[in-house]
């Protein structure tokens, strides 16, 4: 197995990805491949004393800016990073990619480049929330609108993913909603409701509302792209909020301070545990090769950890397997007069 | 000014919300109407000692279920404490209604028996957020499909609600989305970030993500009600798995024991500070008399709050601002040729 790593784009490109790059090297056993540029890799590596000799290195000069067009970077900056690196991937010179850019960016050029499993209208971008327990949130940003088809696409593309790199038996989906009775929601939310109720490769466990989420309501959260969005920037923006509000709570007084000192590894520890970036990239699901998106912001130890998911994502079979269940489902839909013709 | 109650309903029922509205009565000078079962309050009054002699009682011994279906209460269920309530709103009997009843009953019931003001096709539900500044999210669930028309008129009703009740000069006017540039979201973001730009009657600040409404983004918020519930609930519950978190810090050795003693008075305040009870009811604008709804856990404190705000609403003249711009609105769209014709 081979993966290919960006180590630019990003907030702290290319030193803490290639530190964390080199770090993930050694625990998880795979072929490496680092793109971006090789002067630049190369004073990281002087700098930091790392031994980059089991690496291939290919040089890419461009790097994608957060603020550059997915279309364009994808048909204009052909010498990025991240361009170079979907290319080798779509060619069968490695086994995944990760990377911290743009995160359109990523998302278009995995559609155009390494390009969709057969059977699947659209593919989707997972968020694991930073939560008591991991929970698969599908979409997270990339479909703004969707249909009932679409969600039960995201639910058995999340079942997989969980089964697969969790190792959950039997993972549970549930469908983000303002309510738990199977009436509440827009049309999308009723009619996709019957869709997972229907389907029996799917552990549809209702509508859970966004309080609910949480505290281990299920394993895999299907909504459209734009309520996603809201539901995983809501949580980054209130835990934060919380933890400067509790950060804030041991400077009250020199007593309080004391108490601060006497707790700081255990808040320590709990802001790690609600640090998105902690818990590795977003699996980008649907498409022919396993591609990782890290936070832009991942430091050394971030970006090891989304490499580990890489490795998971490549070697556990989630792509056969999503292949396999995509022509199943497309099959069933076309015999039910859904779907009226192959792509 | 008379405020009338509603002392049933919600899960304290009549006890909290009897000694609750005691307590207003005290604090914000006005006559008061206590919608109930007769008998159930004056056993409240009798076991805490309550002087009841200022109240006007109104006997209903109905009480509307958090399962009941809205249409069929307010048809049917007319012997409810919260049907009585608003008919007496709407005869001229009160000039405002505060209720802890089922949030979809009470909306349906403002519509059909208070009524909308002229020149709205809808009306909202505004919840002001628990964050470190108030925040009023409109719609936070009533309204799980609208229009941009719909949501310029929540932003003119946000607006004259925070300036009227907060004293907030020149509200600033967000717009959730799920990212900051004005090309984001669907159809419906897109063309309603057209119509508030063009608007010079609100001070609006383009899209707001997220994480980023904790931090003092905006005074009003608007959204569909389907993403507000999703961001108001969220919300939610992450202050209480946050919350639930610091207590747990506290209790992980006899050392942290202490500290939690050490800062007891800071988290308590904490705590508070992130309680949607804390901070009253969410106001339903656009009605021809104010409406609160308080929270369905609400004990005496937070009804009283929600009074507090109910006597504000009604004080403050927001219902007669919210009249005369609606009309506003609405010739302007006419003229514009958006409305065919008037209700």
């Amino acid at each position: 197995m081979r993966i290919i790593v960006d180590v630019m784009g990003g907030d702290n490109a290319p030193e803490e990805l290639v530190k964390g790059a080199v770090n993930a090297a050694k625990l998880y056993s795979a072929e490496y491949t680092m793109v971006g540029d090789a002067d630049a890799i190369a004073d990281v590596a002087k700098k930091n004393g790392l031994d980059l000799s089991s690496f291939e290195i290919v040089d890419a000069k461009g790097v994608v800016e957060m603020t550059d067009d997915p279309i364009t970077v994808i048909r204009k900056k052909t010498d990025s990073s991240m361009v170079v690196g979907l290319k080798m991937l779509a060619d069968d010179k490695g086994d995944a990619f990760v990377s911290t850019g743009n995160t359109g960016a990523l998302f278009t050029g995995a559609t155009l480049i390494v390009r969709r499993l057969k059977g699947l209208k659209r593919g989707g971008i997972g968020a694991l929330l930073p939560l008591s327990t991991p929970v698969l949130l599908l979409d997270s940003g990339a479909n703004v609108t969707v249909t009932p088809e679409y969600l039960e696409d995201f639910a058995m593309m999340g079942t997989v993913y969980m089964k697969k790199t969790f190792g959950i038996e039997n993972p549970r989906v549930g469908l983000l909603n303002n309510g738990s009775e199977e009436c509440k929601g827009t049309e999308l939310q009723i009619n996709t409701y019957k869709l997972l109720s229907q389907n029996e490769n799917i552990n549809f466990v209702g509508n859970i509302e966004a309080n609910k989420v949480p505290f281990d309501a299920c394993d895999v959260l299907v909504t459209d792209g734009f309520s996603g969005n809201i539901l995983l920037k809501s949580i980054e923006g209130v835990g934060k909020l919380m933890l400067g509000s509790m950060k804030g709570l041991f400077y009250k007084s020199a007593m309080t301070k004391v108490a601060g000192l006497m707790v700081k590894k255990h808040v320590g520890a709990l802001k790690k545990k609600f640090d998105p970036a902690e818990h590795g990239g977003a699996p980008l699901l649907g498409f022919k090769k396993p591609v990782i998106k890290a936070h832009g912001n991942s430091k050394a130890k971030a970006f090891e950890n989304a490499i580990r998911q890489a490795h998971g994502f490549a070697s556990s079979g989630v792509t056969e397997d999503i292949a396999a269940a995509a022509l199943e489902i497309r099959e069933k839909r076309m015999a039910a007069g859904v779907e009226e013709s192959a792509e």
